[in-house]
């Protein structure tokens, strides 16, 4: 399913110019490039959250991995970045986390921690957020996509 | 994951007014009360997909099934409901399926059959692209409210 959800997005955003990638459709958008720099900073949040057994980033993660973690406009400032750097950025982040897969039994995924509201979330829960928050953000850059072609005619 | 795509769903809209429903920002979109109502005829052509064994809908199926399969400008005749009828139609439609579920083996879920361009997928496949479909919708729905904001103020 992260496979697949992956998939999607990069059939979605492939072809797409620096100008469609920055296009932001009002001043509290984000635009695509945006939300791809998004994905990257909400998978190393699993990675840690999950990897390292941990309930929370510390502040200095949390600076790391913004202004792509929460959006907004302080993340506007990600722009001028061709396609091909938001998908290293991703693939590499993505390698990382089947690399660490792989060495983890099955049962790992129904290991479960006090999480959201403080009530129990096991390791499958949260890596279906991961790919859940990206099908979510895939949809809006299909909007946002319908919107900048409307912009240019 | 069902269960949650959609309680996460009726999360963002239950409280929305038949205006906010209805809202279409620009003259090809879709509104949020036609996404509501494409999200249960979606489920329901994985029912006679995936229930009746069948590989593709009758020319009936299609007709009754739509403008809320298909969505776009046909579809914007879908206004004018409050929030109860969405939710109703979805509540449902979602009692058939889970029903049906109850029925079934566990096995049934690894049953492939020829499916998009013509590749095996399973049934766990194809109910998992019901609320990966419904994901990536509730994403725009998401981007629709904001929009629908700023229109007012």
């Amino acid at each position: 399913m992260m496979d697949y959800a992956r998939a999607t997005t990069i059939e979605e955003v492939k072809d797409l110019t620096v100008e469609e990638l920055d296009f932001l459709y009002d001043e509290d958008a984000n635009s695509i490039g945006m939300l791809l720099a998004h994905f990257a900073a909400v998978e190393k949040v699993y990675q840690i959250v999950t990897f390292e057994n941990r309930d929370d980033l510390t502040d200095e993660e949390v600076a790391r991995l913004n202004p792509a973690l929460d959006l907004g406009r302080p993340a506007q400032e990600i722009k001028g970045y061709p396609i091909d750097y938001y998908l290293t950025e991703l693939a590499e982040v993505r390698a990382a986390t089947v690399e660490k897969f792989k060495t983890l039994p099955d049962e790992w995924l129904f290991e479960q921690t006090p999480f959201w509201w403080d009530l129990p979330a096991n390791n499958y829960f949260k890596w279906f957020h991961v790919f859940e928050d990206e099908l979510n953000h895939r949809g809006q850059i299909r909007l946002i996509k319908k919107m900048t072609k409307k912009e240019k005619n």
